[in-house]
C-alpha cells in the first residue's frame, strides 16, 4: 500500500533592483538599512522551478538543488520551514486533506533554467518559489514575502510581478518589512531588459559577507542609507507610476553606482564590477548622449554582468551598438537568447561619435533578452520535479 | 653687445596623497573642498627639472616642456606668473640687480625624468618646481605653497619635503589654503614607496573635470568632505608624528579607496582602477593578512597605477611577492627601477594561502622603487636648460 503524498509544482522569477539592497540591520531576521526596489522579470526567460511534497511516508526534510542533494541544516531554510508551517497551525487551515500534514516531512526540488552563483539573482528566484510552493502546499495565503525575506532577503521581493517595493519596516519583529507591489507587469508593458554575460565566475566575496563588512566598516554605507535612498524610493515610485523613462534610467544608473561605490568604500574593498563591466557603463552613458537623453539605464548586482532596462522600440539599435562593442563569435548562435529582436547596424558616423574601442571577441558571453514579468506561478501536477515516490524524476550523480 | 640674461635652474617633487584631495570650492582660485596630506618622494627617482630665465632682451614669454614648445596663454601659468611678480614688487626685494627685472620676459624651460600625463602627477612636480624656480629668480622669500597652488592644486604641497599636509582654509581669497610641513623628510627615514605602473595610457577622464563632475553629482562627496575627511587628516597627523604605520597604512588605503567611490558616484561614474588595480589592492589585503598586520599600504590617484608605502625592511619580500603575482619578462633589465633592493622569494606554502592567480607577463609595466624626500632644491648654474641666448640646449623637433 502506498503512503500519499500531496505536492506543488510551482515557478518564481528573477528580479533586478534599481534601487539597490546593501546592508542588514537584523542578521537573523534579515532586516535591511534601508528600501529597495525591483523589477521582476519574465519567467519564460529566467526562473527557478521547485516542486515541494510532503507525505507522512517520508522519513527525513530532503532536498535536491539542480540535480544534486543538498543538506537543509541551513538555518534560514529551517526558519521558512518552520514560519510556513507556523503560519499555517494558526490560520487552523492545515492542509486539504489534514492537519496531521504539518507534521509530514517534507521532499524540496528545484532547479533553474540559468546559472547559479553567476550574479543573476538565483537565490531569490529560488527561496521566492520555495516559499510560494510551500504557501501552496500548507494553503498559507495572505501576504508570504515577509517569509520569502527570511530565507533571502530580496527573494522578497519575487513573490510579486512587476515592480515592486521592499519596504524597510521599522518594527524589530521584521513584521512590517514586506514587499509590496508599486505597479503590475501590465503597467509599463513596453519595458524591455538586456542582460549582458560578462562573466560566470564565482564571486570574490559573496553578497551576504561582503553587506556583513559594508555595514561595519562603510563611513559611506550608513549616509547613504539614512539620506540618500529615502529620497530616491519616493523618485523612483514616481518616475514608475509616470512611466518617465528619463527619471527611471537616471537613477537607476545613479543607484548602481552609488552601491558599488560603497563596496569600494568598504575595507577591505570589494569590486565587483570588471573592465568590462566599465566598458558597457561607457558605452551605454555614449549612446544615451548621442539620443540627448537616457533611452538606456545600466544596473549591476552583486557581479560584472550588466542588466540594462530600455523600452522595446530601441532595442533594435541597443543590440546593434553592442554588437559593434562587444562583438561576438559568429558560430554562437546562442548569443543573443530570450525574445527575439533582429540587431539594427549603427550608422558609421554614429559609431564613430562614441570614444570607445570594440572589444575583443568574447569579451560577453551572451546577452538575454527579456521583459517585466508576473510573479511566481502554480503549475499543473504534470511538471513536478518528483516522481510518485517523492524522489526527483532526475538527478545528477554526483 | 650681448644682453645680460638672469637664470635659475631648479628641481622639484613628485607628491602621493595618502588623504586624497578631490573637488574645488573655487575653481580660479583652486581651493579644495577639504584638507590632504601626501608624501614628498625623492628626486633622484622621480622629479622635475626646470630653468627660469629673465632678460631685457626676450621679446616674449616663452616656455618648453619636454622639449617642444608650449603656449603660455594658460591662465594658470599666468596667475603664477602674474603673483610671483606681483609678491616681488611688494616687497620691493625686486632681483638681485634691479626692480626694472619685473618687467622683463621670461623664458621656462621644464622636463620631467618620467613620463607626464601617466597618472604620476608630473603637473604637481612641474608647477612646484616653476614656481620654486621663479621665487629663486625674482628673490621671493616665504611660503610660495599658495602660489603653486594656483597653478595646480596638489602642486602646493610638493614644495616642502617629507610629509605635507594641505591646509583647507576658509578665507575666500584663499590665503590661508596653503601648504604645512607635517614631518621632515628625516622623520621617517625608513619610509619606502614602490610605485607600480599598470599603464601609461591617457586618463578617459582628466582630474579637472573629473572633480568638478564629483562636486556637482556625487552625494557621496559632499559627506565625505565635510565629515570624513577632518577626522582623518587628524588620524592621519598623529600617525605619522607617531610613526605608526599601521595606522598610517589603515587611513591611507581607505582614503585611496573612498576617493575612487566617490568617483563611481559621479555622474556619469568615473573609473580609474582597472582590474589589475584591484589585484594589486587583492594582493596587499592577503599580504598583510598573513602578516597578521598591515605592513602595505596602497593608494591610487586618477589612474592605474598603485603606489605602495612600507617601511625599507619588508621592501624585499614584498618585491618578491609582486614579482611572483606580477611576473615580468625577464629580458626587461629596467623592470625594477630606483633604490636598488634584492627582491626575496616568499616560501611556497605563504604563496599557497594568497587566493590570487599569477598575472600574465606584461600586467606590469615596471616598478619604481623610492622614498620620501626633500622640497625643491637650487641647482648649480651648469645644469641650466637653456643657454646663453636663452633657448633650450635640447630641442625636439615636432
Amino acid at each position: 500500500m502506498s503512503v500519499k503524498i500531496i505536492s506543488k509544482t510551482c515557478t518564481g522569477p528573477v528580479n533586478i533592483a534599481v534601487i539597490k539592497y546593501w546592508g542588514k540591520r537584523d542578521e537573523k531576521l534579515i532586516l535591511p538599512i534601508n528600501a529597495s526596489l525591483s523589477g521582476t522579470l519574465d519567467q519564460q526567460q529566467l526562473r527557478a522551478k521547485t516542486t515541494v511534497a510532503a507525505s507522512a511516508g517520508f522519513t527525513k526534510d530532503r532536498m535536491w538543488l539542480n540535480g544534486q542533494e543538498q543538506s537543509l541544516d541551513n538555518p534560514r531554510l529551517q526558519n521558512v520551514l518552520k514560519e510556513i508551517r507556523r503560519r499555517a497551525r494558526k490560520r487552523k487551515s492545515g492542509c486539504e486533506d489534514d492537519l496531521d500534514m504539518l507534521t509530514w516531512r517534507v521532499h524540496i526540488c528545484s532547479e533553474n533554467n540559468f546559472p547559479t552563483a553567476a550574479g543573476l539573482a538565483s537565490s531569490a528566484a529560488g527561496l521566492a518559489c520555495l516559499v510560494f510552493s510551500l504557501s501552496k502546499l500548507f494553503n498559507v495565503d495572505g501576504d508570504i514575502s515577509d517569509i520569502a525575506r527570511q530565507g533571502s532577503g530580496s527573494a522578497c521581493r519575487s513573490v510579486y510581478g512587476g515592480f515592486v517595493e521592499w519596504e524597510m519596516g521599522k518594527e524589530k519583529d521584521g513584521s512590517d518589512s514586506v514587499a509590496r507591489q508599486v505597479a503590475s507587469e501590465n503597467h509599463w508593458p513596453e519595458m524591455r531588459v538586456l542582460i549582458l554575460v560578462v562573466s560566470a565566475d564565482k564571486k570574490h566575496v559573496g553578497s551576504t559577507a561582503g553587506m556583513q563588512t559594508s555595514v561595519k566598516t562603510s563611513p559611506l554605507l550608513k549616509h547613504r542609507a539614512e539620506k540618500i535612498v529615502p529620497e530616491r524610493m519616493q523618485a523612483m515610485i514616481e518616475a514608475i507610476q509616470k512611466k518617465d523613462f528619463e527619471s527611471f534610467a537616471d537613477l537607476t544608473m545613479k543607484d548602481s553606482n552609488q552601491f558599488h561605490s560603497v563596496c569600494l568604500d568598504t575595507y577591505p574593498p570589494i569590486s565587483y564590477m570588471t573592465d568590462i563591466s566599465h566598458k558597457i557603463v561607457r558605452m551605454v552613458h555614449a549612446i544615451n548622449a548621442h539620443f540627448k537623453k537616457s533611452v538606456l539605464a545600466y544596473t549591476f548586482d552583486a557581479g560584472p554582468n550588466a542588466c540594462l532596462y530600455l523600452l522595446e522600440d530601441h532595442v533594435p539599435l541597443v543590440l546593434g551598438f553592442i554588437n559593434h562593442f562587444f562583438p561576438y563569435d559568429v558560430n554562437n548562435e546562442q548569443y543573443i537568447r530570450g525574445l527575439l529582436s533582429e540587431p539594427q547596424k549603427p550608422e558609421q558616423k554614429l559609431l564613430n561619435d562614441i570614444p570607445i574601442n570594440p572589444q575583443p571577441v568574447g569579451a560577453l558571453q551572451y546577452i538575454i533578452h527579456t521583459k517585466v514579468g508576473p510573479g511566481p506561478q502554480l503549475l499543473e501536477e504534470e511538471h513536478s520535479l518528483l516522481d510518485v515516490s517523492g524522489m526527483p524524476t532526475s538527478l545528477i550523480n554526483a
